[in-house]
């Protein structure tokens, strides 16, 4: 399934795209369930229970979607230097002070939940705050059934799906204080999209992941690459932490951001960035 | 004002504690604005509304009282770093790659909502995933009306009020990851309370802050001592990032945790933790 959100007469509504992505099919939930786009149905079905009625499918176009999780139930999770060759890239700025590679466990940080915004929405530039504004690109894991302590081997079960995210970051903010949440967690800073594929539709350990800046590819990379698998992501952060149904896990980013250029090139307005997961979409987001 | 938090009759009640602090009065809140604790009672009285009428007083003796915000709205702000004399005493641990003293912008991280846990609230020390388990004793700053690039000058005018938490935290998963999220976030791992105090009755900026381990004194210090006071955090955070009513921002801790101790002392099963905040009141926690 794909899981999709939209606005249809001053309501959210959360549905079924059709396979060809033309359509979508809104589900018979309580508006006080879709309130939070698709949280209260990954709780329901994670919980076992029947998927909704559909209602008939209607036309995607013409409609706008929103993100899949409009405003996750709490930070996003974000994975950092998860791809060696992003690692080596910023191996003389962000990961300096890092240990060298073979590193024992991920680096974990989060973001606000209020930085996601929908595929197709307009990113400010908060310019006022940072000159070295970064895309990266990133597939995002949403946990279905919640737990902690999950082993590695237990670890795929509990995912409910997938979707794309845009872990936008201010490199000057991101450096300067050392933690990087705040450079991670400027409004708007976290785009994601377009729906979300259930995990018996793709197998994100396997997927290719690329990205264009105005249609120059920058990114291109498989999450067969990723340091730090989906498994061991999962039973390192659930390790005395509970996970819950709809936490997002942004697997982190691969080789080719604007910082890792030479010159670097940051983000500037009517920048275009489109990032395209086999198997789940395009997220596409335009910075102003 | 002083506002708690308890159960009765099943249901989460807000209500106004007595000055001599042996009282409280429900406030009539509708059931599922009193669901999230004080965030509603913050959001109305920020936009202006009236206190809701209180009902009768009760006796505090016999009521468990909850964590003013059970859940907060989203990921606690935290900060690092915010003391000197702290700071000097983790400068060979998880300070050492940080810019010598006379740093310009504050450390700030997260941690997860669920680890709030109540005044009287038994944490488990979660043995299976850390042997280096400390305390940090520090006054919360609970945000009333929100905003973004928030100057400083207007800084305290977004404040609603303070409360007490003990950031917990994993110093061997703090360090192993680089980024803190993951060692500050463990289930329990922010006690908080007893209670809100509004910002007309206490002015955090000058007030004293104690922490007891086992009834030996750890941690003395005034929050004149911090390092970014409160406007200097509330106009950094908000720099780009909107903050939103409730949102609770632990401004740091100052020296004394138990990794700074030769030799180092870690909490263990039945130490109790007591962190008392003068104009606050006590916030007290056995570990198990």
């Amino acid at each position: 399934m794909r899981i999709a959100c939209f606005q249809s007469m001053g309501q959210r509504r959360v549905g079924l795209v059709s396979a060809d992505g033309l359509q979508i099919a809104p589900l018979a939930l309580p508006a006080e369930d879709a309130r939070g786009g698709a949280l209260a149905l990954i709780e329901r079905l994670s919980a076992g229970e029947p998927l909704p009625a559909a209602e008939p499918a209607q036309p995607l176009a013409g409609l706008r979607l929103e993100a899949p999780l409009p405003r996750p139930r709490r930070n996003v999770f974000c994975v950092g230097r998860n791809y060696q060759a992003h690692a080596q890239e910023l191996s003389g700025s962000i990961f300096k002070n890092a240990p060298p590679a073979g590193m024992d466990w991920p680096i974990v940080f989060s973001k606000v939940p209020e930085t996601v915004v929908a595929d197709g929405a307009e990113v400010a530039l908060p310019t006022e705050v940072s000159t070295q504004i970064d895309y990266e690109a990133e597939l995002a894991v949403v946990i279905g059934r919640g737990g902690k302590n999950i082993a590695r081997e237990q670890a795929m079960g509990h995912v409910f799906g997938y979707t794309i995210v845009n872990d936008v970051t201010a490199r000057d903010v991101q450096t300067r204080h050392q933690q990087w949440h705040l450079g991670k967690s400027f409004d708007g800073f976290c785009p994601m999209g377009p729906w979300i594929v259930t995990a018996d539709e793709l197998d994100g350990r396997d997927t290719r992941l690329r990205c264009w800046v105005n249609e120059e590819l920058r990114q291109d990379a498989r999450t067969t690459d990723l340091i730090f698998d989906i498994p061991a992501l999962i039973a390192t952060i659930s390790r005395g932490i509970t996970l819950y149904p709809g936490d997002v896990i942004a697997t982190g980013t691969p080789a080719g951001v604007g910082m890792g250029l030479v010159p670097p090139q940051y983000l500037k307005p009517d920048d275009v960035v489109r990032i395209e997961i086999d198997g789940i979409g395009t997220l596409s987001n335009r910075f102003v």
